[in-house]
């Protein structure tokens, strides 16, 4: 078959192209996703693929732009390319809600499910479009840090509809830190510290302090960041920890504030999360088990985070954090004088599914798109067919009609392929009204 | 507030972008249209957005290729641009296909709904970035004809999903009019002829003369084909009047026998379509009414097209055909040598969803995105506010949860531009949890 090919028809690489089958799941996870952001309040929007470069590139630099794909409608020279793939739906969110703000309520809460584009480098498991599901609440000019909570909560929900059966979710505040810095005058070397600490977890403990002590900031201020950063545990141990450790600054007050206020909400919740199991979407599933602890390992790269920040690890090490998320003191700045402080969260759905199917989460079988495929045997059944599909479609079932002229055999091969059961529409049958129909798995017939 | 900004955070022009509470709207109709496709036994697939220059430009030139977008990743020369973005989703489908032809059922039932791209001229209710939702049926060297009503059939039911009332179905066979030019020994104009005929519609009958007299096919063929372009009705007047133009060749009888299957099995369902309105989904509008006829001025203007030829009418003129496709004798001939006849239709939703909101057929004002908002009086009240808000969701209801310091009143404005109801937790709620529901437009308060 393959020598019949007259050039080559495989997909870009880095693009998922799934089999129908896995497109259903696909498809499932997406829509599940989407309506547990409906339930939590989220208005979903959508916002252009295209973008003005002059947007995208507002806050620039480092990979983002070496990685972005600009667009250009004639064979014009791209260095002046004025429009370009949007890569996340920060930035155009932030455009969104600029140009929209008369017309919002705030706070602002948001949902955004689709692709986007970054033209990384070709790798196994490393996508150029890909799925994000991302949800945010945007304030104006403040915005109530409870929403941290409730972003993770929504995020906890929506995680749940996935064949996962342990999720821990890992919160910490990067003020704590930062107040810290502040407090020992290490605020110059905030980038690097918060860089190590957001590595200490796969390096050895020893790389850890070397990396800590090369930046010469002195054996105390070393131990003062690894003791720190290995605090984690539940918000009752954690904070008296924290405490304990004697800073007294106005930032790191308001870091231990903001982790104890978002930690008490989520505990009270998410203990009664893992047992909701009467939900309908979990309930078809063997029972999932959520935990969330506040741990200072978690300090997220970007500094675009200033507040709450979290990941979320699963009982499958290798998938990494599969959805996580902070507060940011101001959305759009780059745009406007207006502040908009906000809270988000993403799921990479692209990738989680890519990496579900390699771990063998996620497969085909189950998904058969068609409920009943109706057979008639000649064409003078297939008005009847027809007539009888609808029927059953109007019931919410999903029909097909075998439309050939092929032998009865050939038509139920197909049945077998595309359908879960099979109605033969012959004379009688149609003539009647009277139909049998067989399970296509079992074997098994009975009346419809 | 405009003043605010510090750059134009407009989308670019052409692009679609929607308020919360449009875009509801919009995407309930995508939904549902997904809904109808699936319920059909359409399998749906999801290509990339980006493909390889080569692939989409396979069959080029004309507009096709002056619109596309190409796609470069850094600021090389677009010249060589090798990738670019899919203008439709049927080369995409065709490229699909042939890569995964082992894997596929066939016929292959497959339907595709996203965002397709072209760079057009900048106008008032010209998409650059739309949605189209395809319906495609792929055979394995054959397909028979029953599956253009199938098609047919299957885009009615998704399109009684809209806000209109009347639909018109108008369906034709290419081959008729070819069959005819071939006997006539002017198959050397058929591009011309297809097109005057095309057109005919929109002139006065002497401008479609003329033009046709321009061609200097002499005055009895002029007559020939006007009249046949006249011919339009319901199967058992169109056919004999067909028959009584005289030709007999073995084209223009193919296209007569593929038309009158065709129209046969259209009549049959359509008829009863009308009165289905125990349907779900047609049930909660007007009654609809569906129409179906032969109509020879219906040719579609792609040479594509090789068979069945339809377009759709509404009692909206100005919307012009708010769906149409047809058969096709080789889905992928650029790509593989293996024969893929199909037939296919789309819906140009964007453009469709914007028309509807010009007519006022689409508002926002149904879709408030919250179902209830719980309003606790105090952070106090704050874990007993989630723990409500979790149970209603269980129940397939959509929560808010106001999490503010603002004042009750503040609290119940928000409320009321989010969601149809209230329920305010107290100190007494919260300790006793009895709540009442207000009915925020009708001030009316209830038990929950």
């Amino acid at each position: 078959m393959e020598g019949m090919k007259k050039i080559n028809t495989a997909p870009i690489s880095g693009m998922q192209e799934l089999l129908p089958g896995l497109q259903a799941e696909f498809n499932r996870f997406k829509s599940e996703i989407a309506e547990v952001f409906a339930r939590h309040g989220f208005q979903n929007i959508e916002t252009p693929m295209i973008e003005r470069s002059e947007i995208l590139l507002a806050k620039a630099g480092g990979d983002t732009e070496k990685q972005i794909y600009k667009v250009v409608k004639t064979a014009e020279a791209a260095e002046g390319a004025d429009q370009a793939l949007r890569f996340d739906h920060t930035v155009p969110l932030a455009r969104y809600t600029v140009e929209h703000m008369n017309d919002l309520a705030f706070p602002f809460k948001v949902s955004q499910i689709g692709r986007n584009f970054r033209g990384e480098r070709a790798q196994r498991g490393r996508f150029r479009e890909f799925y994000q599901c991302d949800v945010d609440v945007i304030g104006w000019n403040t915005l109530p840090v409870a929403y941290d909570a409730e972003v993770i909560l929504t995020l906890i929900d929506a995680l749940k509809t996935l064949p996962i059966l342990s999720f821990r979710v890992r919160v910490s505040n990067r003020k704590i830190l930062s107040g810290m810095l502040e407090e020992l005058n290490l605020q110059h070397l905030a980038a690097e510290i918060f860089n190590i600490v957001d590595h200490a977890e796969k390096v050895p403990a020893e790389v850890t302090e070397k990396a800590l002590e090369e930046l010469g900031i002195g054996s105390e201020n070393v131990v003062r960041i690894t003791t720190f950063s290995q605090i984690r545990g539940r918000r009752t141990e954690v904070i008296p920890r924290l405490e304990a450790l004697g800073f007294t600054g106005e930032t790191f007050r308001a870091g231990l504030g903001e982790l104890s206020e978002v930690m008490q909400l989520l505990e009270t919740q998410v203990g009664e999360v893992a047992e909701a199991e009467t939900d309908e979407t979990a309930g078809r599933r063997a029972a999932q088990h959520v935990s969330v602890e506040a741990d200072m390992l978690i300090v997220r790269g970007l500094d675009y985070y200033t507040g709450t920040v979290f990941e979320t690890m699963t009982e499958h090490r290798e998938l990494g954090s599969i959805c996580s998320g902070g507060h940011y003191e101001d959305l759009a700045g780059y745009y406007t004088d207006q502040k908009l402080p906000g809270v988000g969260g993403s799921i990479g759905l692209t990738r989680l599914f890519f990496l579900m199917r390699e771990l063998g989460l996620v497969t085909e079988s189950e998904a058969k798109p068609v409920d009943i495929c109706v057979v008639p045997i000649s064409r003078n059944e297939y008005a009847a067919a027809e007539e009888l599909a609808r029927q059953l479609r109007a019931e919410g079932k999903r029909l097909d009609v075998v439309l050939s002229d092929k032998k009865l055999g050939d038509k139920m091969k197909y049945a077998a392929k595309v359908a879960r059961a099979a109605v033969v529409v012959g004379e009688d049958e149609a003539r009647t009204g009277e139909y049998k129909v067989k399970d296509l798995e079992t074997g098994e017939t009975r009346a419809l």
